[in-house]
């Protein structure tokens, strides 16, 4: 099943998306909330009446989260395109939960910015909170369902200006475009064989396969539950494969610009720049 | 002023501490929300009722909050010990926000640690959004108060096993007591001169002055601000100068160790120690 959000920031009200069409889910649920919605679905939502979608935002799928919990380096041809070594064990880092906006939604090139990047990534949301969890099976028993992210960043600001910890240019304003859906896990065949792909103004950037992940997601999960609680609702992104600005390839992002990010099975992102 | 909560886990109410005792604010307040208490106090609190605390848990000062945003290495000698140079800009990391507790709760020696320690720092609380500062005055402007906080860190997790990014090692559960009080700006002569100390079992490890800040607090805001919007109630750790374990001075914490931190005019947080 894939649950969307409906409506402008702070006004978003749940509703399901099935064949082209928007079905209303108010008067089953508050609120998508990644702990009390079924991670089953809630079978056929055709019974529920069908939304006009004319001039409606489509709302990042979840609210708010307590935690962004980002998975850097990832997939081993985006650490040589970085120039690092792949990484032993998952490294982590933090996004501030305010970057999050929808999947049409303005990106802001933060003010002295000259190396905004885009990056395609497989976001987690938690259904329950994990900790010291025993093993990967338990892992992926915590997670609601997945949904299409840019994790966009500021290599300026990521590398060079904070002494090498990456969350000064992750966590600038509207960083983090999510959705369109949050997609169950039983509609997923095989969560680590999607497709996934970013272009700018319609020319293609990165393309890979969540397969070519370092660590699975069920691994992420499970050895970050050793140094960690997700809570309910908590967002894991899992990394992003070759083919971001950083490289030397491409350019970087300027304003009027559209970068879109999509991943097999879950839809994808189309987000205008503006100047911040 | 020194605002206060008070109670257990998710039951938290407000209250006041003036002169050695505890006022009941029910009747003025759901809850300290940073963004909606006054931050130049309410006058007179022993109008309000005194509260019996026998067997009452004082609570973390503040809700959970969006986002911690920590500053590391803003100590020189801090930075020395931990055989770094000191940063050109503030260097930041984040900590999820369920790692909160309150001053006297249980710290939990996570699994498989040999290497968690203590670091006493000035927290900072918003009461309203920053977002492109135009100044250190106007950073100033958007204090609801300060706390005292322990930004425990497993060097471990926190150095080797995450590529160099500081998060891992800062997340575990239990490891950011808070508290006892939010002090409003209006109690604080000079933030830039706090005397700061932490003890464990008694004997002393950190004993500083926030006027050794490489960085200011209202210099951090500012600059900061340029680079993410800090939320109404978000949590900002500002350093911690030297004489943790990792300097290779003290003993590692062991499950049994009590950890005190403190500062001047904030009071101080005592955590005994637990085997997660």
């Amino acid at each position: 099943m894939k649950y969307v959000r409906i409506g402008e920031p702070g006004n978003e009200s749940p509703a399901a998306f099935h064949e082209g069409k928007f079905y209303d889910l108010r008067s089953r649920f508050d609120d998508i909330d990644p702990a009390a919605i079924p991670r089953e679905g809630i079978g056929d939502v055709t019974a529920f009446p069908v939304l006009d979608m004319i001039g409606k935002r489509i709302a990042p799928p979840i609210p708010k989260p307590s935690a962004i919990v980002c998975i850097g380096m990832n997939y081993a041809a985006h650490c040589a395109e970085s120039g690092v070594e792949p990484p032993a064990e998952p490294v982590v880092f933090y996004k501030h939960p305010n970057t999050i906006v929808g999947c049409e939604d303005e990106v802001q090139i933060p003010r002295g910015s000259v190396k905004t990047d885009w990056e395609v990534e497989l976001g987690v949301v938690f259904s329950k909170q994990a900790s010291y969890l025993e093993s990967e099976e338990d892992a992926m028993e915590c997670v609601a369902g997945f949904v299409v992210a840019n994790d966009l960043s500021e290599r300026e600001f990521q590398i060079e200006r904070s002494g090498g910890q990456f969350a000064k240019g992750k966590a600038c304003p509207t960083f983090t475009p999510l959705g369109p859906f949050l997609v169950t896990p039983d509609e997923i065949a095989d969560v680590q064989n999607l497709r996934m792909w970013s272009d700018v103004n319609g020319e293609p950037r990165q393309a890979s396969n969540t397969g070519d992940m370092i660590f699975s997601v069920a691994h992420i999960i499970f050895h970050m539950s050793q140094f960690m609680a997700f809570d309910p609702g908590d967002l894991l992104l899992t990394g992003t494969p070759e083919g971001v600005a950083l490289s030397g390839r491409f350019p970087y992002l300027k304003a009027g610009d559209v970068v879109e990010t999509g991943i097999e099975d879950l839809g994808h992102t189309a987000n205008p720049t503006v100047q911040a």
